[in-house]
């Protein structure tokens, strides 16, 4: 159990691509529930299975429990019980000694570069990347969630 | 990942009640999804946690993916995520060289005594104890997903 905080900012995409980046990580993931007050998403990695309930977000936080399985039963999970999975190659790219997750997404979602850190506080410093232009941790349209039902490309 | 192949019975109280019985294991158990195509219970008992992950029911088998997580956490996810949770003993009694699990329902439940056995096939032989009179397997009524949200007691 742990209190999750974070916040995401969409990236430019110019800016992205002129950035040296590390190999990233190939992220499946599904939702077995969208209730915002209850999400349940199962996550397949490269290597490894998470099974994540996150509650609601208040302010930036939320509660968060989360548990490694084996990677193919998440792969059977999400061929079982979601029909709509999100795919997204993930980059941890550090930036004045933070790390951020930049998610840049794939098939239905393709066109959305997000970026997100964690932080410890509601209050802790950091510092914005110049390519991340503008923050959506209030925006439900950018929660993994909602994106898995109403995806990017489907928008106006 | 399991097929999970089970019946289901009522228990007569008085043959119950005469019974010799081992120390029942104290469960609680709550669902973020009671969605029968996709239910997700998170289950306590004395000592362990678990979420399991079960789909629609066909026949007498369900898809089945359970994961154990610490006790405190289960507990913690029952407080955050779920509203009405079942309380139950439950005793593994020996019958023709077959474990039955018996649950004693407690609370809004108090008064239902309900039987399972697991079975390896759905055509895989067995007797039933004098003590279970009546099978209930395709009874949704009995589901323990339906029965946090309409308890026994609440029935006409």
């Amino acid at each position: 159990m742990a209190i999750e905080i974070e916040r995401k900012f969409l990236v430019n995409h110019d800016l992205w691509n002129e950035l040296d980046k590390p190999i990233p990580n190939f992220l499946k993931q599904g939702y077995l529930s969208t209730n915002p007050e209850k999400t349940l998403r199962v996550r397949a990695t490269d290597d490894k299975g998470f099974i994540t309930i996150k509650g609601k977000t208040q302010g930036m936080s939320r509660l968060e429990f989360e548990y490694e399985i084996p990677k193919d039963e998440a792969l059977a999970l999400l061929d079982n019980f979601t029909e709509q999975n999100i795919e997204k190659y993930r980059y941890l790219i550090t930036h004045k000694e933070k790390t951020w997750e930049v998610d840049v997404f794939q098939g239905a979602n393709e066109g959305l570069i997000v970026a997100e850190i964690e932080l410890s506080s509601e209050t802790e410093a950091f510092d914005i990347p110049i390519w991340a232009y503008m923050e959506v941790t209030d925006d439900p349209r950018y929660y993994n969630s909602r994106l898995s039902i109403k995806p990017y490309s489907s928008w106006q």
